[in-house]
């Protein structure tokens, strides 16, 4: 999710005198193998579609996990532009600025679909039921977890188990801690209304982040050997990291590039096919720069930071670990949903 | 100087649609050894009173000159606070907030005394005549090279030639076009006020930075083989690209830690006496983020980044080169004129 809505006015993040508050007030409907529960709508092939905006550290979460499933054969995408106005995100990369399955030029008419007055904020990523044009969850932490445990029917051969049945309570675990000071801890920077709310967030920002350059010193990944769901929730908050956070959120004790070990582990997603493919840096850029217009009022993208590093070699490998367990990586993106070549890091 | 003044309200940099234009329209007054111009006024000690921002690049030349050349003890200075006011910088750390020689709060006081009506931005640095409390020159490029040519007499032993009369030519050519590019240019990163003026004034900048990488990659120094007034007015810059221009005016392609020839080429000069001794980290993040409010309207200081790393190892005493040809490093600061500790670089 991202901050915006029909409650958020765009350029309205930060509160004068206060620290920044996150609403997670999701619609928490699941989509899961039964659909049996009250309230609950059943996996089933080509009648959901992922509504995402790459700029999005949320919504790529989801767009990683779909790829590594392989689930693009059953779940179609809509995505969004980059930057959305103060009703909602848009489909202004679609011809006439409509998405062509929902046919829907705002993804607030598939919020009011389901709820007509619905009052929090338009977020993506967004489950959509394409029958009734309706959001079935925009819970974008729960969606991931049931595209692994409830999608497995239409996993592609060799697809990981991201989330591993004897490791999820170390994986919550991890994930959680990271959400609070990492991934919600940059936005906590970015939007501090004070600057003792900023520097409590920066300090718990780093110190967090000192503990995953431990922690993945000596081994490859978060959790357990291989890739998990721990993993890509870190991964897209890394890779906006000196993009984006480092300049526009204060997030400035260093680079994520000037962090050895957290470095290395973020190329070594980077260069694994589903990670750095569905990374772009355009998109991301001007998300941030020209949405967040009261902590950037000239709304000016920069052209920086030199992007071309991301390629260099990590080493990672000699950690052992195997990315993918029993599986495989997922063959190239199909090419309806590549990164422009113009919008990704450049291969030395 | 830095740009403020009766005519420049404080956060107000930005022009919508146009390219930054910084007003060079100073007083051009000068002190001189034999006074004897029209409107001159004569080099003489313990009149004249060096008003100066530890925040301000265009000050800080002025303080590093004085103290090369051992100006300290017959060109007194006053010290302006980090911030300033729409009207005029102040004199806000000192007790009761008058400068305790000038005893005025405001240094437009200073600028009046000397033009009642004077209509252009209140700049450090400037020099104020002390007997009548009038602002002499507020030129600051003319003023270093005055304290170079002009205070001879006045020069402690073992004083450097800043300004070479061989070299003046190349000094001046390098040092023009490193205004242009480098100096200014970052004020026309962060002060552009459309997409367009900002990325032409990155590419000029980063092209420079290019340049001088090349130049200084096989020579200690800019000009000759010591320092001069072109090192002095290249080093206040490269001293606040990574703590300040880097994010607040988006000069991102890389940090200076990350352009290897240049930054060891900083850290030479930081660690030499007078350098580093007269950059106080703490006032310069202030100054720009709290008064540039057009661009950081939360006026939110970043605690980042990490300084200890301006005292590492840089190696540049290889290239040859005599810092002070055939004079002599100056003594450390006097007790009053120190930067506190917790304002500077830590040293390891």
């Amino acid at each position: 999710m991202t901050d915006t809505g029909t409650d958020a006015k765009q350029g309205s993040y930060v509160t004068a005198g206060s620290e920044f508050t996150r609403d997670t007030d999701y619609i928490t409907t699941r989509i899961t193998a039964t659909g049996a529960g009250q309230d609950e709508y059943p996996v089933e092939a080509d009648r959901y579609r992922l509504v995402v905006a790459r700029a999005c550290p949320w919504a790529n979460r989801a767009v990683i996990v779909r790829r590594l499933l392989g689930l693009e054969s059953v779940i179609s995408m809509g995505m969004c532009g980059p930057t959305h106005d103060e009703r909602s995100w848009t489909f202004d990369l679609d011809p006439d600025g409509v998405d062509p399955v929902l046919g829907i030029p705002r993804l607030q008419d598939a919020y009011f679909a389901r709820f007509p007055d619905y009052p929090r904020g338009i977020t993506v990523p967004a489950m959509v039921d394409v029958p009734t044009g309706a959001v079935v969850t925009n819970d974008y932490r729960q969606m991931t977890l049931d595209f692994s445990t409830e999608w497995t029917a239409h996993h592609r051969d060799g697809a990981p188990d991201l989330y591993p049945e004897a490791l999820r309570e170390e994986i919550d675990e991890v994930a959680r801690r990271n959400y609070t000071e990492v991934n919600n801890g940059v936005y906590r920077c970015g939007f501090a209304g004070s600057q003792e709310s900023y520097d409590a967030a920066y300090d718990r920002l780093f110190t967090r982040l000192d503990w995953l350059s431990d922690r993945l010193r000596d081994r490859r990944y978060l959790v357990g050997d291989t890739i998990t769901q721990a993993d890509v929730f870190l991964f897209t908050t890394l890779a906006r990291f000196d993009a984006v956070y480092h300049g526009h959120f204060k997030c400035n004790r260093s680079k994520l590039s000037e962090m050895p070990v957290l470095w290395a582990y973020a190329r070594d997603l980077f260069q694994t096919p589903g990670f750095g493919d569905t990374t772009d840096f355009v998109q991301i850029r001007q998300h941030y720069y020209i949405v967040h217009s009261d902590i950037n009022p000239t709304q000016i993208v920069p052209k920086g930071p030199d992007l071309a590093n991301w390629w260099t070699a990590h080493h990672r490998e000699q950690l052992g670990g195997r990315p993918f367990g029993d599986g495989t990586p997922p063959p190239p993106p199909v090419q309806a949903e590549r990164v422009p070549a113009d919008h990704a890091a450049p291969q030395g």
